[in-house]
Formats: structure tokens, C-alpha cells, sequence
């Protein structure tokens, strides 16, 4: 599964994704290359890479190994019904473009311990992690996935079918990356805008709340990350 | 940042992480090498390669582009107090383990969206995503994590000044991964443990809860991740 320079360029030149995060020095490819476009391909998404996709989210970790996540998934190559079903849970400004992927997804996490049915507060933030592997291992095949907190919980049970037990935690549109030639204007302005993050003195903080990290003095380009 | 095999094959090999995911085919080697140990190399960790690892984590999606992760951090080369201290709010059979560890954090989201102030419910969906990968990014240099629920919340609140708005989600302990020494035979022999895991069945549904996804049809082994 190690590939060689000219094979995982090639990878990522193949796919099209568009806007790399300006992300510093040393972070690994697949976290810079991964983004969340709005413009998808009407290209299929195989049965095959979807079954990767989900391996990978299946090794993320877990409080108590519990697993919370759960994924409802349509291909509209083999199942437009639930393609449709799953778009209607959406609102409206994201069903108008989360609709043209080939794949959508409502995700949903078990809000209690299998083990003794107490309540999982990691569900969530478990939930998370399993998506942020499927979005790392999705890279790896050109593929993007843009998730949306966007749509109608109630419709989300009744629709799909989730049980009580299980909360709807987000949906997600995936599909190989596309040129935008639906989108509105501004939502095509949208897909090269420059992507932006807080400064991370905002966000990390050394041994207690608001505190400095004491800053790194040489470059990272020493690390060589696989 | 692209590394060839013979270098990939050479950081993996240097870091003796002990126990991949037995994962299926196509899944990228970064997912299949992460895991949790318990276990950790009294190796200090830099804080340049610290400062990529946040990099990484900063560049994680997040509802509204919120950003609602918050990291204290204590590397005990610079800072032995904050690391005593981000120790001294873990349960015991944690703290047991986790303090061999050169770094030990704690993850706290912000609980309302800045721009408005309603209550954010994908805080901490999107703090454990920011986790995922900052946890790809340290396998990238040969480093582990272990990420922990079992901490006291109060304590957490009080000793590291996390204030109102901010839930602490996860305390987690990083470095390299180590040999087991200092750990009873119980936690040694749990480092080299099968990892399991449930079937895919479980977690993936088509179209409709409960409904099983089409399977793949052909092998994955097609696939060539980078």
C-alpha cells in the first residue's frame, strides 16, 4: 500500500481537488489536500472505493471501543431511491447542491454504552473521528466529501429509519470533485475562495487556559512525514 | 513533503509502533498504523514537531468554519508543573499509565458559535475530528496517542482555568511509543492484544436503517492510496 513519489503525484493530480489548505510546513498531504468542495463530478463512486471508505472509518478509536457511528448510505448509481431520501432531509440551500454527488450519507451515533446502556458522551466526538478517517482515507482516492449540519432532524428518523438511541449527527454529500458548472456564481466563488483557519495561538494553549506554548525555534522541515 | 518508499518504509520501521489494524485492503498505512497505547518512550517529543501536530489539527472542518477545539498542552521538558497538573485530572488507573508520557493534553470545545452565540451541537463532532487529525499527522512521525474520557470534569475546569462556554471532551496522553517496562503485566499484555472491532454490517447501512449496503463486487486491491 506505499506508493512512490510519481504514483501518489500522479494520484493527486488525477483528482482535481481544487483548493489545498495553506497549511505550514511538514502537515501530511492528505490533510492539506482535503477540503470540502461544493462542485461535485457526476462521475460514479464504485462500490468498491465506498467499501475502503468505510474500513477506514471502522479502525478510528472509540471510548470503550464502543463505535458509536453508524452511516446510511446512498450510491445513486445503485440505489436513487435513497439518494432522493437522503436528500430530502436536507435544507433546501444544501439540498441545492449536496444533490448533484453520486453519494450521500446521514451519519448517526448511539448515544449510550452498549456494555451498560449509561449514556456515551464521547458518541459525538467519537462520531467525528470515524469521518475525519473516512475523509482522510476518501483523499486517497480524489474523492471529497463536504458534511453538512444542515438538515431536518425529525425527517432524518423518519425517513431513514434511525431509532431512538441513535442521534442524527450529520450528513455528507461525496463524489470526485467537479468543475462547478452548476453551481450559482457566488456559490462558484465559493469553491477558490481562500480557505482560512484562527491563529493557533487562539486555539492551543501551554499547561493552562489562555497561556502561551512555548514556540517552536527551528524549522519543521526537517520532518519528513510518510 | 512526499516521501519515497524506501523513507516511508524507514519511519515506519523507527518508530516500533506495535499494533497495526488489521484492516482490509486499500485502507492508507497512517490509519492502519494508529492506535492507543498505553505504552510510551520517555523520548521527549519536540516542539516543532508539537507545532505541526496543532498544524495539522487547525485544518480540520468544522460547522460554520467554528474552529470550536481548544488545546492545553504540557511538554514536560518545558513545562513539568502543567504537566503534573493536566495529570492530576485524570482517574487514576489513567494517570497510572498515561503520565510516562512526554505530552499530555487536554481537548476542550466551545460550546456556542462565536458569530451568534446559539448553542453549537457539532462542537464536539468537529473537536473529535480536529483529534483524527492531529492523530494522522503524529503517525506521520513515528508518534502515538491514547486518547482518554476518564478525567475529572471539575477539576479540569478549575486546575487548567478552562472557563464557562468551554467543555473539556478529552484528555489524551502523546509520545513514542515504548516498550512497556514500567507497566503491570495486566496493561503490557494488553498492548499487543488483537485489536477488534464490529462488523462493517453494523455500521453501514443502505439507503434505509438496517438495510445492508450492495457489497463490492470485485477486489479492492485495485485501489492505490497514497
Amino acid at each position: 500500500m506505499i506508493t512512490t513519489n510519481v504514483e501518489t503525484m500522479s494520484v493527486i493530480s488525477h483528482t482535481g481537488l481544487g483548493n489545498p489548505a495553506p497549511a505550514g510546513d511538514g502537515v501530511h498531504e492528505l490533510i492539506r489536500e482535503r477540503w470540502s468542495p461544493r462542485a461535485f463530478s457526476s462521475a460514479p463512486v464504485s462500490r468498491e472505493t465506498l467499501s475502503v471508505l468505510f474500513e477506514a472509518a471502522r479502525w478510528a478509536p472509540s471510548s470503550m471501543n464502543e463505535q458509536p457511528w453508524r452511516f446510511v448510505v446512498a450510491n445513486l448509481a445503485d440505489d436513487p431511491e435513497g439518494h432522493a431520501r437522503i436528500g430530502s432531509t436536507l435544507v433546501p440551500f444544501n439540498a441545492s447542491w449536496a444533490m448533484r454527488a453520486p453519494v450521500l450519507m446521514m451519519v448517526a451515533a448511539k448515544t449510550a454504552f452498549t456494555y451498560n446502556g449509561a449514556p456515551n458522551h464521547s458518541a459525538l466526538y467519537d462520531a467525528g473521528q470515524a469521518v475525519a478517517l473516512l475523509s482522510m482515507q476518501a483523499t486517497t482516492f480524489g474523492l471529497a466529501l463536504h458534511q453538512m449540519g444542515g438538515f431536518d432532524l425529525d425527517r432524518a428518523h423518519l425517513l431513514l429509519g434511525i431509532p431512538e438511541g441513535y442521534e442524527p449527527v450529520v450528513a455528507l454529500a461525496l463524489g470526485y470533485p467537479g468543475d462547478g458548472a452548476g453551481l450559482s456564481p457566488e456559490l462558484r466563488a465559493r469553491e477558490t475562495a481562500p480557505r482560512t483557519r484562527r491563529p493557533s495561538g487562539e486555539l492551543v494553549f501551554g499547561g493552562q487556559w489562555d497561556a502561551p506554548l512555548p514556540p517552536a525555534t527551528v524549522s519543521v522541515s526537517e520532518h519528513r512525514p510518510i
